[in-house]
């Protein structure tokens, strides 16, 4: 295992010491319980918008923290999910007198404990809704999960909330337009390599040099076929292909395309493969509002990528273009 | 080789299409001769930014391209120096009446191109200016360079003299703040893994599993040192500490930090880094005014870091908060 780490039972805590030091002006951490919150949280007459998960898959959560995005993050050690004691924690951290709106993957562990967090928070008078992001259109039921897995419209949700929840919406609209999103996002990703976790010290599966599994998890659960390496165009054809088909996607609608890096796959080659997505949603008739290209949801080291689409309207639109000030996403500050 | 790409030999054209498609309201390409220039180039009353240099290193350059960066990026084949008339024809596509100044890394075949280019283009009447950054402290000479390598102090140069130049700087004023960034910029980096050029099909060099290249090159050039994986503690104390003596960076200066991916890191990796980084800077009484943490100035896909030191002071810090609006870099607008 070749990492730039110290102890592999510190990585998580070590990484989040240097997220406080260099964003010290957009968040703050907190070490015990561990939850990342924004430096001017609560902020007031604000529904707080929370979520968390595994950690390796930054800068999801803790590099999406502040303003128009997340009042909180809840990073759990790698690969795992965050205990409900610390989402509850966050959860009081940042809720003012409007309640609190967590976005959980879709990941067993992750839905359980933001679960039990919502009902403690409940239980002491805090209003909690919670929507789950199950996009992964690869496979129905996966290695950690019941259903399909979250992937990339969580990264939309938590900009498009963001800056809803930044407008003044309550608790209830928020949930709705959450709702909606989730309706209306499609992912599937697909890994080129495997990647370590580090407690672990060794690949979470093997591919052969010329080998590439299609529909990947973000923690390397196995998608709907291990395929040869093919061109980047036949490739594309057949990712954008499955998650247009599964809405459908259709002749006319607006998208807002995150085109996404697992860690390990250069830039070069990402928007490579966003040419050959032009080509393809133009040929359908989708007309791209907004894209983001580059590593937003990863997976370690993985090289590979994945692709969401989410079905767009003026509204989503206006949303994405408020003001957002996080480590990893910003414009209009 | 496994990579999201079609035709080896098509990469670069590939890229820089999907480029121009995520991001055509900030850029547009030139694909004969090929270029890279901002939206609304040419920009009037301003002195053009131009940099170029072989393609495998993104977003650098072309991914910098926009208001308060560069006017034009000349990418060249992956590795490989852009041509001397693919240059001056970026110049002359930005340049207005008052000039351009050419950002070169210290690689012989940058030097050499550039300096053709501007000989052509001043033939022509075309004022140009040109800075060498040869910050990589690493080593005096090198595969493909004498003197000192071109590093990350050319990311924070054409961040800065963007914004000068979009302030109205003239170009002798700006060829001189150039220099004086160019002193006081200092960088090295690691390698954990080699990166594989596409056209070459093979690794440009071997790592054993336990080892790394301490003082790397961008293109995986020799650096000091074959050494033993190490803790990240060890390894950042090693790198800052030869950064920080070169100049000798001082009790009491003011600094802006670039902690770079060399593309195939973890960001979790990279802030684990900026963690050492941060204890070590404060312990040398080194106060940090801003920093970028994350993938600048890549080697494909290799694994590895480089860290990269300015000294700064109220004016430099001023610069580096003026709006800029580029793929990889933005904030203000």
């Amino acid at each position: 295992m070749k990492k730039l780490i110290n102890r592999p039972e510190d990585v998580v805590v070590e990484s989040l010491h240097g997220l406080a030091a260099a964003h010290g002006d957009l968040l703050r951490v907190s070490f015990d319980p561990l939850f990342v919150v924004r430096a001017d949280a609560p902020v007031a007459d604000k529904v707080a918008i929370v979520s968390g998960g595994g950690s390796g898959h930054e800068p999801l959560h803790a590099g999406f923290v502040g303003r128009g995005m997340l009042d909180a993050a809840c990073p759990g050690e790698v690969f795992t999910s965050p205990t409900p004691d610390r989402i509850e924690a966050a959860t009081r951290a940042v809720v003012s007198g409007r309640g609190a709106l967590h976005i959980v993957k879709n990941y067993t562990g992750d839905v359980l404990n933001f679960e039990t967090a919502a009902e403690l928070c409940r239980a002491d008078g805090i209003e909690v809704e919670a929507v789950v992001v199950a996009d992964d259109v690869a496979v129905e039921d996966s290695t950690f999960t019941a259903g399909r897995r979250g992937l990339g419209t969580t990264v939309l949700l938590e900009r498009l909330l963001g800056a809803a929840a930044e407008r003044g919406l309550g608790l209830d609209a928020l949930a709705a337009l959450a709702r909606r999103i989730c309706d209306t996002g499609r992912s599937m990703g697909v890994a080129l390599t495997p990647c370590t976790v580090p407690a672990a010290g060794r690949p979470t599966f093997t591919l052969a040099d010329d080998e590439i599994e299609i529909g990947v998890g973000i923690h390397g659960e196995p998608g709907r076929e291990r395929a040869k390496l093919r061109p980047a165009r036949e490739l594309m054809e057949q990712v954008a292909g499955a998650v247009i088909d599964d809405l459908p996607f259709r002749d006319g609608d607006d998208v807002i395309v995150l085109l996404n890096g697992m860690g390990g796959t250069p830039l070069m080659e990402l928007y490579l493969l966003y040419n050959e997505l032009h080509r393809i949603v133009a040929a359908k008739g989708l007309r791209v509002r907004r894209r983001l290209v580059g590593n937003y949801i990863t997976s370690l080291e993985m090289a590979g990528f994945s692709l969401t689409l989410l079905k767009a309207d003026d509204e989503l639109v206006a949303l994405w273009d408020d003001p957002v000030l996080t480590p990893a996403l910003r414009w209009g500050c």
